[in-house]
């Protein structure tokens, strides 16, 4: 997917986003939107926003004075998801189909976003998500690609916090047999997961993390590490969390599962595209969304 | 009200919104938002938003080659909402309380605003204005103020479209005894009205028809025209329409009375500091409000 006009104008937001989430000094966050419309000029839109965005975030960090801005907020979606995560593990072990209800959860995770969502209420997301409708639902044939024995499957998580509940429905792929390994940032890049939030989260305890080699805020394959493309390409299939990574890879032909809850117009009208959807029924404002690439 | 940092997003928005309105080229579009963004850095947070604005939207129009990009959408308000005029005069003239009516249907036109908005559907908003409650009603203080005879109004017009519904309120106030005279833009910005659409709609029949002497999309009093603030200064009440105009007289000590419907967070958060509203009741979300400076 390319980068569109209105991503420019959501960099600005992002910038503000970014002011008022790390630093309460008004000169700095007014540097912060200046820098970024400076760098709105040189925007490639034949690029992916994450391409994009990848090259602006580290500018942003430098005038925030520090690598990685959203640590703190980082840290609490770790700690907010870890302390959901008994209660929701055992609402998943006595639904009818606990696969089903791991991937309801691990959507509805995806809500922790910093990048692309103003406010958000994280725990009541995943209290309510057992209840809400997918505007699109490709688990039949998800069902039907993991339950094949010993599926290599390789799981390209999005954010902090969202880990937690990513372990849950990886935890339901193991006890079908799959092979998983999850990947995540090599460095920060906005509140993305990065190897040291799957050690806080326990994810390395669970399958092998491996980096994806990249500071994307998604899975930019020319930029990957080849230990990365290896598991890309030997994977039986692929599960992808979140917008960034639906961003990067929505033109790619591999067996991919995308999984995430749509919070932006654009990729919005990405999906409607592939799938000749009502623009009603598709908005960005949150929908939860399993798309099977494939299908 | 100055402008704030998250104008500066917004200003990015109104280019967005510019070019997606009246032109189909996207290296147009591109430039409008590369234009904008290094424009950002010059912002003055001093000044007020309708300040700033008034220096951005010069540039962009260089951009799209003419000093009104908006001159057919405007004609186009300015026809909708001519074509509601008759039944809405008459809805007004049928109520318990004429001005009350009147006052609602000229809060309602303020949603026609290209600047603010991106999408609306007018007629609807005008047959729905009739029902819906004020956020901030000084209503009373409002009418008392104008019942006593022979007062001298200053009406500070908004947008095209929207000044057809100011010329019911207008003939509202007339019946009361009220010596109306109402002021335009100097000249093209965004859809505000000026002498051309005051005429096209025919407020110039209804009431003395001034210009502000300036093209800012609000009323900037030190750009105005002298013979602007003989009038300003010497009115018993001014009645001030839509956002621009109060972004830009919200401190003045006039005795004025802000009839707008409240499509931004900014102008919302300035009116709740106002009164000590509390935040839920003023999103920005088109809220009707009739705010009496003095009271």
């Amino acid at each position: 997917m390319k980068t569109s006009l209105d991503c420019l104008v959501c960099f600005m937001r992002q910038a503000r986003s970014l002011g008022l989430h790390t630093s309460t000094d008004t000169t700095i966050r007014r540097q912060l939107l200046d820098e970024t419309g400076r760098f709105i000029t040189s925007v490639d839109t034949d690029l992916t926003p994450p391409e994009n965005a990848g090259r602006l975030y580290p500018i942003l960090a430098k005038f925030l004075g520090t690598p990685d801005p959203y640590a703190q907020l980082k840290e609490e979606s770790n700690a907010l998801a870890l302390s959901l995560r008994d209660d929701i593990r055992q609402q998943i072990e006595q639904a009818d189909d606990p696969l089903r209800a791991a991937v309801r959860v691990a959507i509805a995770g995806n809500v922790i976003d910093y990048g692309a969502l103003h406010s958000f209420d994280a725990a009541e997301t995943m209290r309510n998500c057992f209840a809400r409708d997918f505007v699109i639902d490709d688990y039949p044939a998800l069902r039907q690609a993991v339950s094949a024995k010993g599926q290599k499957v390789l799981y390209l998580s999005d954010n902090s916090g969202e880990i937690v509940f990513d372990g849950l429905l990886i935890e339901q792929l193991q006890r079908l047999g799959c092979h998983v390994t999850t990947a995540v940032r090599e460095s920060p890049i906005i509140n993305d997961a990065t190897l040291a939030d799957a050690r806080a989260c326990g994810l390395d305890q669970l399958c092998p993390v491996i980096s994806s080699g990249t500071a994307s805020s998604g899975t930019v394959l020319s930029q990957c590490s080849k230990k990365f493309l290896d598991h890309f390409y030997a994977a039986d299939l692929i599960i992808s969390k979140g917008m960034g990574n639906f961003e990067s890879l929505s033109d790619q032909a591999e067996p991919l599962f995308f999984l995430l809850t749509v919070k932006c117009a654009e990729v919005a009208r990405c999906i409607q595209a592939k799938r000749e959807l009502e623009p009603e029924l598709l908005q960005g404002k949150g929908e939860m969304v399993l798309l099977g690439q494939q299908l």
